[in-house]
């Protein structure tokens, strides 16, 4: 009998392509497919919640697969864990139903951006936070975060090469917080664009250094690209967690 | 006129042989003599407060060195990091007095272990942490660690190749605290024996699994390396903190 398999998955970006196969380099998703076949023999077809980029990394990435194996759900994280390289784990698997579709019935997602605030740069966490060596006034930030909550056109955070039909999207919560010399900034939304928290992460910055001064009120309602503020790098970005019912 | 500047350094240890100059291969304290010979033109002997070995991280390494440079220290930090990898960074930079020396002067040490206890290992942490799979008994860990705490012969807790004419050392503090799926060792102390810090953390790791039985007072008495446990590796260990007068 077939089995629906999901699993929840752990990767550091830095060194791939980005979560979709590519014809040629490095990516999670090729990774962990020859790892499944290293296991169950089978050529599977996982499909991911969405693609990440070069770069991003997750801490809550879920894809599912249909198996033939018969190898208990329990066993699967350590003998797929022991195929696959030391900046990719699965962290747990579980059998759902047939109809579980990981991009499809996903119902929201959680990304994290860790902005690292201080003079100098950090030597031990340069691959996993975006740094910034001027101070950033933190409430200004949540100010202005505070009004991309809720649903939008979110024409002016998005990328060009976006290709989306409907550039609206609902923000359900926005939080920023100061832990220590960081910024952690946590986004949960139905969805999100192409590069959509890159470029929000880029203009609460360039708000709070004082090169953007239009309010985020009229940035959102100009549906400007170009009014928005620079695209913060991949490295500081992770898949936080994906939301099903 | 000549200056003595003390530096403190964060680094990332994964990719060098270590903090000392080696004839072949990348260290940390080559890594930085360059650097500062870029900027200041002078071929400096960096003086380190103690080695770490290849793998080892630092969070507050300290080095010192005599300059006829007339930069302001203020300037040093970014000057230096400009010339440095990634994974080290200058995080201050300070004039001393004279007689001031990283290693002589220093008063003792902090070290911090960190391992990853959860099932599966972590794909975002794994050149930070040492990834054990199994519960570790954290209250079991703490009684033993307690008998640490103050001057003993740590003959035991020693490898061989040390090269110190005494194994008698004061442990000030040693804490053990849980911190989500990380157990965090701390500990203090006036210096440190070659691996000390990671046979302390694997004895303790072979209690709490029940792999050692006898007592920690008892490992400690017989001054003998092969009751202790095994050497944990260098990828969960930082050089956190010098302490000076």
């Amino acid at each position: 009998m077939q089995k629906n398999v999901k699993l929840t998955i752990e990767y550091k970006g830095s060194n791939y392509l980005g979560w979709q196969i590519q014809p040629d380099g490095k990516t999670v998703q090729g990774e962990l497919q020859s790892a499944i076949k290293s296991i169950t023999g089978e050529d599977v077809n996982l499909i991911g919640s969405g693609r990440t980029d070069a770069g991003v990394h997750a801490y809550g990435q879920v894809a599912n697969f249909i198996t033939d194996s018969k190898i208990e759900a329990i066993r699967l994280p350590a003998a797929i864990n022991s195929q696959l390289p030391k900046d990719i784990s699965v962290k747990k698997v579980e059998y759902v139903d047939d109809d579980f579709h990981s991009r499809f019935s996903a119902k929201g997602k959680k990304y994290r951006y860790r902005i690292y605030n201080s003079k100098n740069r950090s030597a031990l966490d340069y691959e996993y936070s975006y740094h910034i060596g001027y101070r950033l006034d933190l409430d200004l930030m949540k100010d202005q975060a505070e009004k991309l909550i809720g649903s939008h056109d979110f024409t002016s955070f998005v990328s060009s090469g976006s290709t989306s039909k409907s550039n609206v999207r609902t923000i359900y919560s926005l939080d920023l917080k100061k832990e220590g010399d960081y910024i952690i900034i946590d986004i949960e939304g139905d969805g999100f664009l192409y590069n959509m928290v890159r470029i929000i992460t880029g203009t609460l910055i360039d708000i709070a250094r004082g090169r953007i001064t239009r309010s985020m009120d009229e940035i959102i309602e100009r549906r400007d690209r170009s009014l928005a503020g620079h695209t913060a790098p991949a490295h500081g970005l992770y898949l936080y967690e994906v939301y099903y019912d």
